[in-house]
């Protein structure tokens, strides 16, 4: 195995896969890409799994870093999540674990921060803006002034569990009515299905729909997916208004698994944000007449975000050991 | 009138009232106190004579500078308010027009961003939390680090537009279902007036009641006030939850003037953020045992946050003149 330290590995873990890619440290250029579904096997092996296929993808060469984008609460000093509740229950040292099985300095973040850090990184012009990523869970990292906000609890950005609805079905972190129940992908395809067990006509088929089938459908005009699209439109487009207004910031990147859907799902919340500009002088002055930009399909938000996770550890000589420990500046 | 140059002006307008005190620069102490209904007439006038009395009260002292805090966009460098939709529809030049009438300098602060201000000021132990007033309006005020969070927009911290309920009356600024049409006072006084003209029985007096008879019910264990404080408690607890994720901060303080009516208004809120903690594991690390302080009634926290904003706008030579032009550093 080569060890020209010329490899850097960006891995985002998500709800239900696994997206990495191998990035030459000087070039910047991908040599390499991954993504697999979660296996519901231990995580740290299948991540060091994908890293293992890059390292092969990109002809042996050894990473001089790897970065690992997780949700959740993620402690980036020692590289442990917890808190995930759309992919790890307990508290996992993920950081310390990876490294040790690849021999590989390892730096962790938070998905949705990475992808920001990565907006930031790709030369973003405006220096206060959030990034929504919408996929099995929905989160948002903001960076106000040029600067990523963490909070002191780790949490900033978590809009996944603000309140959408008054009622509905129990969520994964344990309230009711948080807005991944009605927004993400997982709530997504649990509404069509319901929807389609009660007879409703559409041209989706009863018991096995996911979310990307819904978007295909409204895409291709079925009007119950239009209608659950919309709804789910409008859920986004108030979460967005509540970031815009607690933040005072007017521009929002949006990424993430559903968001690969495309113009079946941007629309309904563009539809949404101009009523409310329509009807409200306070939300047209809130958000510029175009605040929300939609990555395309392939951006890769997260793993990209990982490896810049990885080149900033690198530079700041702070990493996760492979031994678990942090090195000395 | 004498001009020692020992007097500061802290005049906080609400939605009902017009609240001002004068201090002494170097004791910090209060030397006079107004507290007005606004009239309906221009306000810029109203806040002079309320300033006015504050130097009559103080022995016919001339003040080094006047603060005042408003509601809405305000723009600091040109003392400009807008956008308030309690207050004012229109834009008004408060802090020129002031400064005219009185010949002192005046500078001017959003009032939730004021008493924030004061509460670094008063020595506050975290420098991360919000400020959340709720009264005629609601409005929030984050800090973060040390720091004031403005927001490019200038509108951080405007929960009170944020989406609380599906639908409902239509709010003064435009939308439906705003957090301020079923938490802040009229709200609350609406409510109980319609339940009371159904013909709930409560101790209430039908037609006539306001959020601090409601409070006061609620104190004695009126059933149907109990009911509406529990409704509000839940939503302002909503409200703080969205607050304490996106900010990830863990500190709230709550002033304003529905605050005033204490445990009864208190109590709702921290028993649904209790259940929330109960049910949730993420809620509980979002939120330490009792993240949420009341202010006392008498804690003026918009008038005091005006003196702080006097006496910073003098220190950082950058008063709206008299002449509404802004002096050179």
């Amino acid at each position: 195995m080569s060890d020209d330290g010329g490899l850097l590995l960006g891995i985002d873990v998500g709800g239900t896969k696994i997206a990495g890619i191998a990035v030459d440290t000087r070039s910047g250029e991908r040599r390499a890409e991954r993504r697999v579904p979660i296996d519901g096997g231990p995580l740290e092996l299948q991540v060091a799994d994908v890293a293992r296929g890059l390292m092969n993808g990109a002809g042996d060469a050894r990473p001089a870093a790897i970065g690992i984008a997780v949700p959740g609460l993620v402690d980036t000093g020692s590289g442990v999540m917890r808190l995930a509740v759309n992919v790890e229950a307990g508290e996992l040292a993920i950081g310390p674990l990876v490294a040790q099985e690849l021999g590989a300095p390892c730096f962790v973040e938070h998905d949705a921060r990475a992808a920001a850090l990565w907006l930031l990184d790709r030369g973003e012009p405006d220096d206060s803006l959030a990034y929504l990523s919408v996929g099995t869970g929905i989160s948002a990292a903001v960076v106000l002034g040029g600067r990523l906000v963490r909070g002191v609890t780790g949490l900033a950005g978590e809009v996944g569990h603000t309140q959408a609805v008054e009622d509905g079905p129990v969520c994964r972190c344990g309230l009711r009515g948080c807005l991944e129940m009605v927004a993400a992908g997982p709530a997504v395809a649990r509404i069509a299905n319901e929807r389609l067990a009660r007879g409703e006509p559409s041209s989706l088929q009863a018991g096995a729909t996911g979310a990307d089938a819904v978007y295909r459908a409204a895409g291709e005009g079925d009007a119950l997916a239009i209608e659950i699209a919309n709804e789910v439109g409008v859920h986004l487009a108030r979460a967005i208004r509540g970031i815009v207004l607690l933040y005072g910031i007017d521009r929002v990147v949006i990424g993430g698994g559903m968001s690969r859907a495309g113009e079946p799902f941007l629309r309904p919340i563009l539809d949404e944000l101009e009523r409310e500009q329509a009807a409200s002088p306070l939300i047209s002055h809130a958000l510029t007449p175009n605040p929300v930009e939609l990555l395309p399909p392939d951006a890769d938000p997260g793993a990209w975000g990982a490896v810049v996770v990885a080149r900033a550890g690198l530079r700041n000589r702070v990493p996760v050991a492979p031994e678990g420990e942090v090195a000395d500046a």
